[in-house]
């Protein structure tokens, strides 16, 4: 079955094209600045690749245009829309009613609708998305996958705030979650990469370090606690997000220093974090800075690490036990040294990292913890696109 | 030497008259809602006591009342004021300058007064207590113990939050942290302890649960990290604060909930915490509905035991060990109930509960763990003005 992925942000387009199960890629590409002049648009395929500059106006004109590059007649990969079997879309924010992916059908719309005054950037954007995937490929099982979903199993314990009751009974104010489908994608390849080895693997804690970054406590392959919580804010360091900000902070800046709360807001989301600390916000800058001996870059490095190790802490506590801890994203991925950073003086955890197989460059699912190491430490190159549609295929198949 | 304690609130003093270095308390007593229709004023020694209702204007008034009753011909403990050598004055916020208990000049009535902005409820009377004493007491020496200064120990990667580096180099804006006689106290107790008994004291996490509840932890006698951070309401759930909440709700309940900061700030420190979770902020009350099945109660418990838990975990990442942990405070000294709780599914960091220890009551230190128990589980009751007072000898005599 060829699966389309669309991820709808609010000024853009992400798209891949794949054929499932076989988990092959057809075509990917993105559009960004939708609404603006001009828009840089993609298309990658295993023969051909086209970047233009366009004005597109709208999603409903980007998706148009999606649709043409697939229908190319040169280039194309498809001869008509209705070769695609489904269209799995990425929602960011699925509330509690949405513990699973799911078919798209009216009422589902109504209450992605009804959740936008909580993702004000995002859910409108998925739904503009899945109404116009709606009209242009009619043939196809529109399908919804929330970034919210794999979290829901979080007990009560985890996802209430000791606020009153009433905020989270008339309100909806709770730790929801997010990068769910980042987090359920790498905690089960660990899963599968431990159990080959016949490794234990009930406990284990999902370290998703990219543009945000965040957290997951694993039990028994189910999401039991979380950084991000009601939004995508809180937790660890990120390259402009503050994370964990301490509430007396918000009112001081208001009351004292004469900020109105959207300045606030903004300060805590777009200039803080790594960038608020260094001046730069990609992290391959700053390791460089601290390489060349900048402070500020150096002290960052650790913040943001110290951070991370403060979490590994608090979920073996949640989970009383660890067996891997796993690094995903770019960041988690790629930066030998957060890893390295992370994994010091962590002996009492059990965390032993072998530093020559830390340096190694892959692709791969790989184990870069000594032998004698009790916690395993994964690197596990997460895959959104490949979640999302191998969910969409087996809830369309079953 | 007779030392008189004075914590100055923004409505009350409370006082106590000690000898030290015996360790003696002559008297000690309150006086609350000052500037009200009428006080109520309590003093109790070895042979007398008494409590009136009266009028009491101002915090010199207050104090003067305070002279009054010590002089007293009949039921008094002291002859002249002369007799007392010092007054030691709980000062709230220290800021980064204090990093210790000080001699009370202009200067550092100047720098507590340049922190009246961060602590506005409690700096200025503080300061305040501090004039109407030097007046009274004149003969006296007027001592400052700050709240904050036991942790100024805490490095950067600790006291910094990742915003922007000019709201700490021009704002002041960084974690200071409160309760600090409190921790400092109980782990120089707790060190000692475990010392008689040949026990490691390396790495010790403080957990003071009254009020207001905080938790420290301590390497090496100092404190490293710490959850209350630039104001006394982040981190463990308290009686009516929340303690740690996402910064995006604070932004939601004022974008789309309507509500002012003012009032936002009014739900989290008053009307959140355990009150907001059940509708009773005294732990007795919530023990004993939770007994008789009270679900929010039993919820409210368990919400409570699994921050402090996280925060052990948290805490022995950033000690990269544990040697032990300290009960304090109200509730850390008197309920087995969340003791337990805490306790429990800890086994990971070697915490083992002896369940029949914990059920004893008692005034002394003593240790509730199993044998077996890796981690030594305390029990220490806080001192706050004895620890005061013998800083305050320590100072003089030095």
């Amino acid at each position: 079955m060829k699966i389309l992925i669309i991820n709808s942000g609010s000024s853009s387009i992400k798209y891949q094209l794949m054929v499932m199960p076989a988990n092959e890629v057809i075509c990917s590409g993105m559009i960004d600045r939708i609404g603006l002049e001009s828009s840089n648009v993609t298309f990658k395929s295993a023969s051909n690749s086209l970047a233009e500059t366009l004005p597109i106006q709208n999603h409903k004109v980007g998706l148009q245009k999606v649709a043409q590059m697939l229908l190319d007649a040169e280039k194309g990969v498809i001869r008509s829309t209705s070769e695609i079997g489904a269209v799995g879309h990425r929602v960011v924010h699925g509330g509690s009613s949405f513990t699973d992916t799911v078919k798209i059908d009216e009422k589902v719309k109504a209450k992605i609708k009804q959740l936008f005054d909580l993702a004000p950037l995002h859910n409108p954007a998925n739904l503009e998305g899945i109404n116009v995937a709606e009209e242009i490929f009619d043939n196809a099982a529109q399908v919804a996958v929330f970034d919210t979903a794999f979290h829901q199993t979080m007990p009560e314990v985890a996802y209430k705030f000791a606020i009153p009751n009433k905020l989270l009974t008339e309100n909806r104010i709770r730790v929801y979650g997010f990068h769910g489908t980042s987090h359920k994608y790498v905690s089960e390849q660990a899963i599968e990469f431990l159990r080959e080895k016949n490794l234990p693997t009930q406990n284990i804690i999902t370290i998703h370090l990219g543009n945000g970054c965040s957290i997951t406590a694993i039990k028994n392959g189910k999401s039991i606690d979380h950084s991000f919580g009601f939004g995508p804010t809180n937790g660890l360091i990120m390259g402009t997000r503050a994370g964990d900000v301490d509430q007396s902070v918000i009112f001081y800046m208001q009351n004292s220093l004469g900020f109105s709360l959207e300045e606030i807001n903004t300060i805590l989301q777009k200039e803080s974090g790594m960038l608020g600390l260094t001046g730069f916000s990609d992290l391959r800058d700053i390791e460089a800075e601290a390489e060349k001996g900048n402070k500020d870059c150096q002290l960052a490095l650790f913040m943001n690490a110290y951070r991370i190790k403060k979490f590994i802490g608090s979920y073996t506590a949640a989970l009383n036990g660890l067996d891997a801890i796993v690094f995903t994203a770019g960041i988690g991925e790629n930066s030998s040294h957060i890893r390295k950073l992370v994994c010091t003086d962590m002996d009492f955890f059990g965390i032993d990292l072998d530093l020559e197989q830390n340096e190694i460059r892959s692709k791969e699912n790989r184990a870069i913890n000594t032998p004698d190491s009790k916690v395993k430490i994964l690197v596990i190159p997460t895959d959104e696109e490949f979640e999302i549609a191998n969910q969409v295929y087996h809830l369309l198949r079953d």
